[in-house]
């Protein structure tokens, strides 16, 4: 709420796409007296779905606004409304700092259009550093536990939470299924990536070796299957062949961190649509 | 036109941003019948200014539409409704081939979405290889003419043409303002572009001394200061102190013609608008 | 050569690495009076393997250089001495102009580092245009061949020619193993790439269908197997959900041609040394 | 210092370009027993001036390889060498956080090739956030005092660290040539740079009044020219008509950081050479 008591609103639609929808959708802002501040529609005419997003100032009833944009809309249409807020999220990580590091700064200095509410690890590395932030940290080890088990554990302690997103940054444990569709397009992870792909353990050894020549990272929800969830942000550096497999990690965790603050940026600021095994971003 | 008789039309319009601009516009594309193929709109929040770009298919009455959008729009509303169509352009060159070469490939493959009605030249080193596109080619050589002189001959061949855009693809004359009044917003030029800037001659030589680790090159729009119209596509690579300045130079070439023709690019589909001394890409 | 008569030569020099190599390389040098105007080392650390090439102005008997060499360097050394020179080349294509048209124009303007001595196509599409370079194009229709038949006449009729280099500027046939083995380290392919990689028919329409957000390009050596050989260039490009199948393979095909100029550029310069399957490029 | 005793030596040569310095210096590594583990020259043809960087594992008495070096090297060499070691620095800033908090993340967690010796600061803001890492804040208020009173009270605190490279990290004041003399080649700065140049103040409301397409960071030597000295890395990102002078610095500041880090990695492991206003990276 800004001081002159107005609120800003962000709303987001997609629903088949029909003949007049934006007609209709501006119809309904004009009569409730909403100022419009920013605007994006998108109609994916392979698949005849429409997108848009729109963030408002004004007093408005959410609840009326949302019952007039139902009626005027497709059945089949989905709508988000709500106040322009500050995402909860968790953070889980393993071992390596790079981009818990970047969040947690941007986060201190109020930069993350996120309240960060915990850390959880499988390992104890990274807990002095987060406690310097004065932020909670979970060390929760998996020795000793089937996957299930630890995963519970994991789960009880982040619903104590109760998160809008979950940010995996360098969270190198494998997540089930069950977990994942808990949190439908609500679990971001970070990724390595590299043309060709490399599968199986060191990638950046298996890159060296075959002497490519940039390297990437690859920000994405996730789904069930781990690295293969919607696209949100991607980026490449170039590397050359006097760099060792240490060297293209360090420029590869540069990467990885910008990468994943620009994704998240979209993600909070609720930019990203999710089509199939797509975004859209407006 | 489509087999189907359907015809594509490009609607731009800008103008002061009012309430209800979407819904009064997107209210008269539905009485008319018309489908959207693509939309997009810009409210410059600063200026208080509204941008639309829509491609429609179907059968209209152009006058009408536009006769009715006068009367809906704002009084000082820009609204430009064209058919679909290839540019008319004229392509102006010096000596270097590197752009004219590119521009003149894509349009013999009819990937260029104009018609290059003839290139003219102040030097005659590219007549030959124009003329194996079978293009007119004009060598007007600037030696013992006055600039106006030059330019007056210039543009006497240029108006037989009667081009909607001019291209500079490497022209290395200063224009008249007069002439760059006579095509405002219609010029398109490529320029080298470095950081720092390096004014006056052989500017690849000052970078070079100044060891720049990239260079670019910036499309534009011309007005009264040559290279310091809107800007319409820029980029870089990246380059060491192992090159000389004839390798950075070479280097430089291959980011302009890129960059010529991606802005062409957007250009030719009717994508660019112009405010004051910048541009607005929908 | 140049007009005071000196010649320029380039030394490509591999060998298991050992203590004093540059002494004793800088030794010979030394001794034949040789001006060296360029010099580059990589020593493979982990593999303990020296690279060498560097770049000579002066009158020398070669024989006698490497002569003197060889008996320096370990038993298992490769030396290739040259004088510098344009390579002869033959470009392989299939129906896609964008490389051939970057190729030939560079060419047509020397500024490719290569004399293109013909064309050879299984389609007939590109004729027109390079006989405007006056350069000879086969066109070698593979119907009704089976494919070591189609293979053996494209083979026979670059056998003429006898280059030094092939270029597979998108050609889309696959290549025997023994076509492949016949020029080792000899055929430069271009190929888009993304991330993460798509197998099968209709890549782009794939990478659409993903949602990507980068698409590139990279040049190879050609090895066994098609697309996985030694990586000399590779480079990107962002693009976004906005982008059709059409649109995203527009993109893929500037970044391809600008990628296979680079690596053309690097190998004709004697820059790039294959080591297993990656490159060294000094 | 590993653990079979050895050390790890960094040698940086510089001087006038003649026949078989190579040679030389490769001989009198030979005779001292030392094993490069990497090697780089550069001649500068126009200027001939040779640069040589070399890595070594072993025993050695520094003292007596420089003599020798001397001794076979042209009169006017710079010869460098000094045991692998991370270096001490001083850090000065002003208000933003962003390349303040990724240095210090990188510290905390020793992949910076320096020790943190202590921040400076001409305002108060960011010393909680210093404190966290246990590393000296020194707030040197400028209110009040002139520009030469305050930089001797900044100038004081440094000398007590006796650093041996200054990284001004956002520092926002102007330094007098006596104490850019004092520090030569030794202070790293940042700054956002664009194409065009703006220059005065509020360089992001200029670049967004502009309409640039791309915004850019330049780490580089500070000498008499604030922003002007030698460039060290230049990096850029694709920004759009979309983005308010707030984004845009908010994006700056992205790069930058990035820009900053590369820089710094190159300078503390001794590969930037500088030649007047330019630098040579090895």
């Amino acid at each position: 709420m800004n001081k002159a008591g107005h609120q800003f609103y962000v709303l987001k639609i997609d629903c088949p796409d029909a003949k007049g929808l934006v007609h209709q959708i501006s119809g309904i802002f004009y009569h409730h007296g909403l100022n419009m501040v920013e605007n994006e529609e998108f109609v994916d005419i392979e698949n005849g779905h429409f997108y848009m997003r729109s963030e408002f100032e004004g007093h408005m009833d959410p609840v009326k606004v949302v019952e007039d944009l139902r009626q005027s809309l497709p059945e089949k249409a989905n709508i988000e409304l709500s106040e322009k807020h500050k995402k909860d999220v968790v953070l889980l990580v393993t071992k390596e700092y790079h981009c818990l590091g970047d969040l947690l700064v941007r986060h201190f200095f109020k930069d993350l259009q996120a309240n960060i509410l915990a850390v959880i690890s499988n390992h104890h590395d990274l807990g002095d550093f987060v406690h310097k932030f004065n932020i909670p940290f979970h060390f929760i080890s998996a020795d000793k536990l089937e996957r299930s088990e630890h995963e519970q554990v994991v789960n009880d302690t982040i619903t104590k939470y109760n998160p809008e997103f979950l940010v995996l940054a360098k969270y190198m444990r494998i997540l089930t299924p069950d977990f994942i569709h808990r949190y439908k397009n609500r679990i971001v992870n970070i990724h390595h990536s590299f043309l060709p792909a490399f599968v199986g353990a060191k990638p950046y050894v298996q890159a060296h070796a075959r002497g490519v020549k940039m390297i990437g990272a690859t920000a994405h929800f996730v789904n069930e299957n781990l690295d293969e969830g919607p696209i949100i942000v991607q980026e490449v550096t170039q590397v050359d062949h006097q760099m060792d497999a240490r060297q293209l990690a360090k420029s590869g965790r540069d990467i990885e961190k910008i990468v994943l603050a620009r994704a998240l940026k979209l993600v909070f600021d609720d930019r990203v649509f999710v089509s199939d095994n797509k975004t859209i971003i407006l």
